[in-house]
């Protein structure tokens, strides 16, 4: 069995509509890659009842959860004391993560204030997740991985964490594009997916350029299943 | 109290990685829009038990919830056997929705086969959404509205359901962009968080053509208020 995961965003941002979520897409594929199987996404609002429950809720279900969003200077970064409130552990700056900040601010000729300092504030027991474009780390507290929603951060957090967990036995996806309708391939996809347990297929309809197609996704560990589930399917769609 | 709701997205293809979403973040907009509050999204697989749950958990906990996917002709469309499940509802195909569908096959010069006829398939009581597109109808039961995943039927969809339900007080939202780092006007934001507490605010830092700067959103259902915020917020960030 993979290990399995849940992508937790928070953001009032991303429920108004103001801002196009682009975090667990990226993750959801490099997920894919290491064979970590991702089982649910959730996007709640900055409010800390509602982080705390949704961490319950998934880190009890899945063996990682990955958050995004909410660990940055202002007052409604919450993430981190939400975390803590949901471990029942205490929050403080912690003094690594102080001097990489310190550090940060100090090659642009700065020193931080306060709303600054407040990204050195980690959870007891948290292990740091590097940040290499802005200093101010992530962390990971039991099967929780905190990490910032601005994109080109949380894909270099991603990148220096994914490396050190467990990882499982990656799926193959092949893909085949079909000139037919959806509704046309339906029952012969059906029947295959009775035969073929052990794999996973997908069907995702076009219309394109005149054409009513479809594209057939079949995923599964071993790659020569794939390609006797595609043989088989070549042979029994109906052409027009 | 404006109304308030989930968005469900029902796929694997999402999970995996292989699609990016995009109907979440339409109908966030357009919920803002007429006043209602969007308060949840959830990704969930293929799978029926995993769509129950979250639909039961979603549908007590909001006035609507909206969902996306899983209602085409193929063995993975699942989403309707879910919705009746999750109801207690009997399941079956509907002959004002068998109609719709045979006649849109009819234009295209096509008899519908079993496959297709699964799409009339709906919940015992549910009202039909119109889908000017492709013909096969959506369908609301209870405070659920079950949409297609095709982007551009989802759209239409949302198009002929929002009309009938009923609206809340649009929040006016409004951004400002600062040129000063997100830790300069973290604590000036802070305290007029304090000082507002009927608007809600977010920062998002930006950094762009050598400038480390701040976007500011500031919500609330007064237009006099947000103005208000702003232009304290605009005398108390210190300048560079």
């Amino acid at each position: 069995m993979n290990p399995t995961a849940a992508i937790l965003i928070i953001g009032d941002e991303i429920l108004s509509g103001r801002t196009r979520e682009a975090n667990a897409h990226h993750l959801a594929g490099e997920l894919t890659r290491v064979g970590i199987d991702l089982k649910e996404i959730r996007v709640v609002p900055d409010d800390q009842a509602a982080i705390v429950d949704a961490l319950n809720a998934l880190r009890s279900a899945y063996t990682h959860v990955f958050t995004s969003g909410g660990i940055g200077p202002t007052h409604d970064d919450i993430t981190a004391d939400a975390v803590a409130a949901a471990f029942g552990v205490p929050i403080g700056i912690r003094e690594d993560a102080a001097t990489i900040l310190r550090a940060m601010y100090a090659r642009r000729g700065v020193t931080p204030n306060a709303s600054q300092m407040r990204m050195a504030r980690v959870p007891e027991g948290a292990r740091l997740i590097e940040n290499v474009l802005s200093g101010a780390p992530g962390f990971s507290v039991g099967n929780v991985h905190v990490m910032a929603g601005v994109p080109s951060i949380f894909r270099e957090m991603v990148a220096a964490l994914l490396p050190g967990l467990e990882h499982g036995r990656p799926r193959v996806v092949c893909e085949v594009r079909f000139e037919v309708p959806e509704g046309t391939i339906a029952a012969p996809l059906s029947a295959l997916a009775a035969d073929f347990p052990d794999l996973q297929m997908g069907s995702y309809p076009f219309h394109a350029e005149g054409i009513r197609g479809t594209n057939i996704v079949i995923k599964g560990y071993d790659p020569a299943r794939v390609d006797a589930a595609f043989a088989r399917l070549e042979e029994e769609v109906p052409r027009d």
